[in-house]
C-alpha cells in the first residue's frame, strides 16, 4: 500500500512510518516540525536526543535500504497538502499532523486559536484533497478518548443506539470534550463524518487513550531512529512523566485526588492498531470509530504502580497531590467499550511492573537531558494564581 | 442593558440592533461587511436597496435620537474583538457575525475553509473576550436547526436524556449537520458548551429554523432602515426565493421531491426570540439551547402555499422540480420540540396566505432590481455536472 503519514516526524508518526516501511509499504511523510518548536517554546525538550528528520530518514535507508520521502510544510496550507496528495496518490492517509496537547490549547487565546486552526483547517484541507484526488483512499485519523469526556453512561465506540419517545436511531455518541484541544478533535470528527456521508469517503477515527512508552520494534534498531519522549507539563503524558520523575527523584505529581480514570495504551499498541485499521479499511461512505486503548486506570493507580516499580529498582518515590490545574471531574463513572480493535486481532501489551521498569531503564540512559523546571504544572484551565504544589 | 451585536449590518443583525435600541437598550454593532462582499461576489445583490451602515445609523439617529456606535473589523482578529468587548463592556452579546450560507460553504475548499475559519475562530475569540472582560455577560449565539440534521427520533432542545445499559445521563443531542457551514455551527456549540462548563460563562444557543420575511416594526419606519433580502441560490432562503420567483414569473425551484421538512419562522419572531433570550439570561455556567422556529413545513408544502397566494394575486405560478444539488434525505422523519421560547412568552407570527401576499407586495416594489441569473441552483454538495433544471 501507499501510505501517507501526516505528522510523520512526531512521537507516534515517526515510529508509524518505520513500521509501515518495515512491512514493505511505500511510505511518505509530511511534517512542519511544529511539535519540535512548540516543545522548545515551552522551555522543554524531548528526553530522547532525537535526530533531525533528514538524519532519521538516512539512517532508516542505511538499515532497510528503503528511503522514506518527506514533504515539509503546514497542512493548514491547502494548496501544499493538495499537491502532496495529488503527487503521491496514497491508498491510506494516517493523520497524526495536529497540535495534540490539551494544556497547550489552554494557555491563552493565541494557543487556543492556533490549536483549533491547525487541527480543524488542516483536517478539512485533507478531506478536500482526498475527495479530489483519492476518493477511494482510507483516512485513518487519530482522535482521542478525551472527546467523550466522562458521561454517566458507558462510552460506546463512536455511536449509540438511542430509543426515545417510541422511536430509535443509531447516532453519534454525545461528546463532552475536556479542553479546547479536545474540542478541536470533536470538530474533526464532525467534519470527517460529514465528508463520509456526503462524498462517500471512507474513514476510521481512532479515539486513542493516553499513550505511554518509548521503544517500538523498528525504532530500537538504531539510536538515530529513537522517537521523541516528552515529560513536561504541557506535552508530557502522565505515565511517561511519572517514570521520569522516579529517575530524577522528583515526587510523582498527581493532579487533585488522582481519581480521574482514563484509557491507556502502549506505543507499541498504537502502531498495531493503526496497522490493523489500515489493513481493514472502512467501507466507502463509512465513518468508523474505534476506541483505541487497552486498559483503564485512575491516575492514582498509575502513581502507585510506578512507585512500586521504582522502589523495586531501589529508588525512593514520593507521591505528591498538587492542586488540579484542570477543570475536570475527579469522582466520576467511567467505562468505555473497546472491543472493535480486539476483534480485528489486537493483542494488547498490558501494563505491569516489568514494563514500567523497562521504561525507567530507558529514561536512565538520557537522565542528564532532563529540564526539571518544565515538569511542575503551571497551565490552568481557568486563569488565576499559580498552581499550589 | 448594554447589548453588543456582532454582524450588526446583516439581514437579522441590523433589525435586531434597531429593536434593542428602540427598547431603550444601549446598543453597539460590529461588522466587517463580508456579507455584502460575498453576495456581490456571487453575482447577486440584496433585493432591497440597503443603505450603507453609516447612512442607516444616521437615519436611526434622526428618527430615534439615539446613535448606535459601530466597530468595523473582522472578529477573526482576536485583538480587535477583545478591544471592542473591553471598551463596551456589554451585558449581552448577540452573535450573528458569521458566514451563514450552507451552499457558500460547499462551493470549494477555499469557501469551506473561509466559513469554518470565520465562524469557529471568530466565536472562539468571543469566548475569550467574554471570559477576560465580561465573565457575567450573557452570550446569545445564533445556531441553526440544521445542526441536528434528520435523525429518526424527535429532536429535543439541545440535550437528550439517554438510558443505556442500566445507567442514564442527560447529554448533548447528537448532531448530523448537513453542510460544512452547519458543521461550523456544531463546532461553535461544542466550544461554547465547553466555555460554560469550564469558565462558568452563561450562553444561550438559538438553533434557528429557516427565516423568512423582510419587514420588522422598526425597519418599516423609514426606507433607509430596510434590511437586506437575498434570493439567490447561495444566500437566499427558500420561502423568500419562492415569493420573489412569483413576482418575476420564474417557476418555483423545488430541489428534488421537496419532501424535505424543516422548521421555519418569521423575521419578526427572530427578533422576539432574541429579545426573550436576552431578557431571561442563562445562569452562570449554563449552556442553554432553544430550538427557535414556530412551524414545520416541507418545501413542497411551502411551494403550494406560495403558488396559491400568488395565483390569488393574479400571478401565474409554476412549480419546477429540479435535481437536488444537495446531499440530503428527502424522505425522513422530522419532529423537533420547540416549546422553551413559547414558555418564555413567544407569540408566533404564523405563516399564512395573507403573510405571503404581504411579502409579495414588498418584493413588487423592488422588482426592477432582481438579478435573475443568480437564482437557479448551481452549487452542488458533490462536485459534478451542472444541476439539471
Amino acid at each position: 500500500m501507499r501510505i501517507l503519514i501526516l505528522g510523520g516526524d512526531g512521537y507516534l508518526g515517526w515510529p508509524t512510518a518505520l513500521r509501515f516501511s518495515a512491512e514493505g509499504d511505500e511510505v511518505a511523510v509530511v511534517d512542519n516540525f511544529n511539535r519540535r518548536r512548540w516543545v522548545e517554546g515551552a522551555g522543554s525538550d524531548s528526553l530522547t536526543p532525537i535526530a533531525d528528520l533528514e538524519t532519521r530518514i538516512a539512517a532508516w535507508e542505511e538499515i532497510s535500504g528503503v528511503r522514506i520521502p518527506s514533504h515539509i510544510g503546514p497542512i493548514e496550507d491547502g494548496d501544499f497538502l493538495d499537491g502532496v496528495v495529488a503527487d503521491f496518490l496514497p491508498d491510506a492517509v494516517i493523520h497524526y499532523g495536529q497540535q495534540a496537547s490539551a494544556p497547550y490549547s489552554m494557555i491563552s487565546r493565541q494557543t487556543a486559536v492556533e490549536t483549533q486552526y491547525a487541527n480543524t483547517i488542516g483536517n478539512l484541507n485533507l478531506l478536500f484533497a482526498m475527495r479530489d484526488h483519492v476518493p477511494e483512499a482510507h483516512l485513518v485519523k487519530l482522535g482521542t478518548m478525551g472527546e467523550y469526556g466522562q458521561p454517566n453512561i458507558d462510552i460506546e465506540e463512536g455511536y449509540i443506539e438511542i430509543s426515545h419517545k417510541g422511536r430509535s436511531d443509531t447516532l453519534p455518541f454525545p461528546k463532552l470534550p475536556g479542553s479546547l484541544y479536545h474540542c478541536s478533535k470533536v470538530h474533526d470528527s464532525t467534519n470527517i463524518h460529514f465528508a463520509c456521508r456526503t462524498w462517500g469517503l471512507r474513514a476510521t477515527d481512532l479515539n486513542q487513550g493516553v499513550v505511554y512508552g518509548i521503544e517500538t520494534e523498528e525504532s530500537a534498531r538504531d539510536e538515530r531512529l529513537i522517537t521523541r519522549f516528552d515529560y513536561d507539563e504541557i506535552f508530557g503524558t502522565v505515565l511517561n512523566r511519572f517514570c521520569l520523575q522516579v529517575v530524577i527523584g522528583h515526587p510523582l505529581t498527581v493532579y487533585g485526588a488522582g481519581t480521574q480514570t482514563r484509557g491507556f495504551l502502549n506505543i507499541r499498541d498504537t502502531l498495531a492498531c493503526v496497522e490493523l485499521a489500515a489493513l481493514n479499511p472502512a467501507d466507502a461512505g463509512e465513518f468508523r470509530v474505534y476506541n483505541q486503548f487497552t486498559e483503564q486506570f485512575s491516575v492514582i493507580e498509575l502513581a502507585g504502580l510506578v512507585k512500586q516499580a521504582g522502589e523495586h529498582l531501589g529508588y525512593s518515590v514520593e507521591i505528591q497531590h498538587c492542586e488540579n490545574p484542570r477543570v475536570e471531574k475527579e469522582q466520576h463513572y467511567y467505562n468505555a467499550v473497546h472491543t472493535k480493535l480486539l476483534d480485528l486481532g489486537l493483542e494488547p501489551t498490558l501494563l505491569g511492573e516489568e514494563l514500567v521498569e523497562s521504561m525507567i531503564h530507558t529514561i536512565e540512559r538520557h537522565k542528564g537531558r532532563v529540564i526539571e523546571a518544565s515538569i511542575d504544572p503551571r497551565t490552568r484551565w481557568n486563569p488565576g494564581a499559580p498552581v499550589k504544589l
